[in-house]
């Protein structure tokens, strides 16, 4: 997201959130300026732009319509010179808007949770409102476009009737809004749904369901790899890997009081014994059982456990979308179980995993230290005492590494502080990637203890740790922002080998061949294919290396490199390529 | 289990069935002459023995009880010379019945179905039975032992009344008998559950469920290495991996077929938006979906999936047991996307897999080619010919590899002929194991073709194949056949160094990091416990070498060795162990 400028003054300068929410007002007056037998529903502010939800009868819009609203939005716009809003008794909005059984519906409710009713009007135009918006809408509201068309249920429920959603976005400045329309056109091209497929790293299928993607070959290879470079970092901590299985009864959830929290998200499952059990939403409680299977001295402690393993989430159909959002996830989940003093050293290094793993793809880290209120002690549990302690470690451990980390207070979870890393990818966008979170709860509710050194039983606690959280999202953020273009350790294939005519391909063999005993992951293109089009299948499967090989190649051993991000390499000896990509391979180099 | 003799003559020398048919009668017999309230149920022969249910009222049980029970059989048994069954009228077997209300339901249900009822009787002793005794038993019957007690519902239902039953073994020799006897006492001592346990390989937790094992750290490690060497041997034939979500919309299952077939044995869910989906109790038709997402020139041919991944099978709570019987069960599975001709040699590449895995762990191997029956057509699906094909490509592959393997007709799926492997473990025990089968209906009814080389259409053939079939299973078979001590190669921990002093505990850990640095599991005994509490520590654990250091080891830079296998090796320079312990790590040396 392009930066927003500063908030110079209050009353002359709205905020990018008012300057939305009145572009939305104006799409509604546009619309139904343009076409009066439509009827707005809701139209807020969300994050880089705003919507509009309408109901437009037998009208179908397309983004061709576009043009002729936005037309029509700066139309009306120029009189568009103040925004006040004027509160009006309930029978009075009730008349108002009786023609709108959308804002009808609104208009009941709050008069019956005793909310005051405000309308605002512009022109010809009423609309209920609660305010929030751009003081001079003529001056300020300049830099906006709309994006596109979408269906959405009357208040999200998929039993209303389905509406037309018009999205747009809003700027303070030009330069603002070009920055965003070009990160959108960034970003679509980058999208990982259509790269998915043209890598053929996954595919989805309608008889097992939306949110449920299958890995492909290469898919797969790009998810061990993923898996297997945060299992190298771990393993060099001390961590050690455990199994479990993906259900339990609902027993275990009632215990660690994820039942309550949960169960409307849960995968719940009927027993032909008649028991309830649940796939699991998360492993803690499954880790739980097993350091609670036998006493632990506390010299044995900390005990890391790392377990890569799928999720499930009853997310609705809706709200799922290629990898970003599904509904088996994978988590390369870890949990420590510790004592209160070895927390710095087992954050730190988790930090450290954090860190060494995100630079490799050189994302930029930033850090958010997601703290309690102690405002409202009420909401966790826990001493204030532990809680002090435990912030103001996760505090020094920040400062120790030179890291401004902006505090949270309220952030935290109700079990503990925790540590929340955003990424920045390539195109400026920040995705919630790594946490590290304390967790005093669930020690004490499935009595993990330790015997210390006067051989009495003491409360211990754990440390979850994530470092991709989902390895499925991750492969959405990381696909976008590498636009598919894996670094050559993480690509599918490594290295094409093209031989330019029949008369190498023995030659061409023996150098696929040749890769593939160092474990370089290398394809030998068809012979019965032109050069061209082979260069083109690899540039299209995003292949790091094309080796091209022709006659005098074969006579001197060597191979003519073209490397996808630094483009023609010249002819060096086979051998000098295997000792590069090998070496470029084991150091994990970025592409 | 131990050879039966062979059976001479039908008349005279009964089967073991037979022996064991009469063994229950006998025993029900001589229950009721010492406690006469008593009521016998049912009494079949089954696998080593044979077993009785008797609803003893008031009156409990014990082992303590089988000496005075077997000598009242012993008793009886003088006075039975002969075996005669007797076709009676249903009023009367009623009427002789009445006394007995569990074999009162079975003439019923008998008269019902219109079989014929037959009682036989010894002495005062009537029973109800189909027939199947031995002649003469007082002759034959001599080598038999009551051997435990359960509890079992009335028909396996546990709705119905809870019964016990008395589990005995019958044979023909005394050497068969002891014999079994010995076998029975190996197992118990090998029991998995209990080594499971002292190795600390796997646990259960109440809130997680029955038929739920949670791997610690060490028993991961044992999966994981396990799965690695299928993969190894998988990789080298050309096996790529996929991966899929856990769980399905049932249209899958639908479309497969299984649906009606399994639909009893699978865990069902029921989503938030009211769909029905089901936990995978297979992954071929998920992998279906990936070999289906594009299509396959004949070129690319065969493709090869693998894929280690939990099936569910919603098993009865009582039919659970440590790892033999799960719920959520590890398959290493692995599916070929191929043309007819290519059936031969990948069949073959699977069976080389196969005897290797088993060959490194000193399995004897049985092979069955479970065919179809050509009396039965409609059983199965295809052409009669294309089933003539297949089973001779299998009966051909088995007879080039010089492998004379039993042809059972009528044993095939209905989809296509496969390969059974049985393993015989050291004690003698034989276990079906791994699986080849041939599937001719999944690419029918998922639609799976190639373009061959015509341009045209072509049905493909799928191969199934899973080597250890479930990971669980096939770890409670190992840990039983090696008696808990693992080959090197496998065991969790491979050296425990132990320091005889604090003096040498620096050189101790020194020696420890070398094993570490080489990538041998190796752990570091305290040094505050006698030599000899670490040794019997180190041997509770079964870690495969000891290595005991004290001061003049640690002047020598050696280690004294004591091998699990061999006993007391000596003093041998550290190098020297680190040479010969990698080498045998890296050949998976047998123990």
């Amino acid at each position: 997201m392009p930066k927003s400028h500063n908030q110079l003054d209050k009353h002359s300068q709205p905020s990018l959130d008012e300057l939305r929410h009145s572009a939305a007002h104006l799409l509604a007056a546009s619309v139904l300026a343009l076409w009066p037998e439509a009827k707005n529903a809701i139209g807020p502010a969300v994050e880089n732009g705003f919507y509009q939800d309408f109901d437009l009868g037998e009208v179908k819009l397309t983004e061709e319509d576009f043009p002729k609203i936005e037309a029509k939005m700066r139309a009306l716009l120029t009189t568009w010179d103040t925004f006040a809003i004027q509160e009006v008794p309930v029978v009075q909005a009730i008349k108002d808007f009786a023609w709108n059984p959308y804002k009808s519906e609104l208009i009941n409710e709050f008069a019956t949770t005793g909310k005051t009713i405000t309308e605002t009007k512009q022109g010809d135009f009423l609309d209920l409102c609660k305010g929030g918006h751009s003081a001079e809408p003529n001056k300020y509201l300049q830099y906006f476009k709309l994006l596109s068309l979408a269906g959405a249920y009357w208040r999200g429920d998929e039993k209303n009737k389905m509406l037309t959603r018009i999205y747009g976005t809003a700027w303070a400045t030009q330069e603002e809004l070009d920055a965003y329309l070009h990160q959108l056109e960034e970003a679509r091209k980058r999208d990982h749904r259509k790269l998915g497929i043209e890598l053929d790293l996954f595919t989805f299928s309608d008889l097992v369901g939306p949110g449920l993607p299958l890995f492909t070959p290469r898919g797969t290879i790009v998810r061990d790899l993923l898996d297997g470079f945060v299992w190298e970092l771990r393993r060099a901590k001390g961590y050690q890997k455990v199994e479990i299985p993906h259900i339990t009864k609902k027993d275990l959830y009632e215990r660690s009081g994820h039942w309550e929290k949960f169960k409307d998200d849960l995968f719940r499952i009927q027993t032909r014994d008649k028991h309830e059990f649940a796939m699991k939403p998360m492993n803690c409680p499954h880790h739980t059982q097993i350091y609670g299977r036998k006493p632990h001295s506390y010299r044995e402690l900390p005990v890391r456990y790392a377990n890569t393993t799928m999720v499930y989430r009853d997310e609705q159909s809706g709200e799922l979308g290629g990898l970003s959002r599904v509904r088996a996830i994978t988590q390369d989940d870890a949990h420590v179980f510790c004592r209160y003093s070895h927390i710095k050293k087992e954050v730190s290094a988790i930090w450290d995993i954090v860190d060494t793993f995100y630079r490799t793809f050189q994302f930029e880290l930033r850090v958010r230290l997601s703290f309690h209120d102690p405002k409202t002690p009420e909401k966790y549990l826990g001493d204030e005492e532990v809680w002090q302690k435990a912030e103001a470690e996760l505090r020094q451990i920040a400062g120790e590494r030179g890291v401004v980390a902006e505090e949270a207070p309220g952030e935290a979870a109700f079990y503990g502080p925790k540590l929340d890393f955003m990424a920045k990818d390539a195109i400026g966008r920040e995705h919630q990637v790594a946490t590290i979170q304390l967790d005093m709860n669930q020690p004490e509710r499935f009595d993990l203890t330790c015997i210390n050194e006067q051989g009495e039983s003491e409360r211990i606690v754990m440390v979850h740790a994530a470092i991709m959280g989902s390895i499925e999202r991750f492969m959405s953020v990381l696909i976008e922002h590498v636009a598919g273009a894996f670094p050559t350790w993480l690509a599918p294939v490594q290295v094409l080998v093209i031989p330019i005519s029949d008369k190498v391909v023995e030659y061409a063999d023996q150098v696929t061949h040749q890769l593939l005993e160092v474990g370089v992951r290398a394809d030998l293109a068809p012979s019965d294919v032109t050069l061209g089009k082979n260069i083109r299948a690899g540039q299209i499967q995003k292949i790091p290396y094309l080796l091209i090989v022709g006659e005098r190649e074969a006579e001197a051993q060597s191979v003519s490199i073209r490397s996808m991000t630094a483009g023609d390499q010249g002819v060096v000896p086979t051998a000098e390529f295997l000792a590069r990509i090998t070496k470029e391979i084991a150091s994990r180099q970025a592409a």
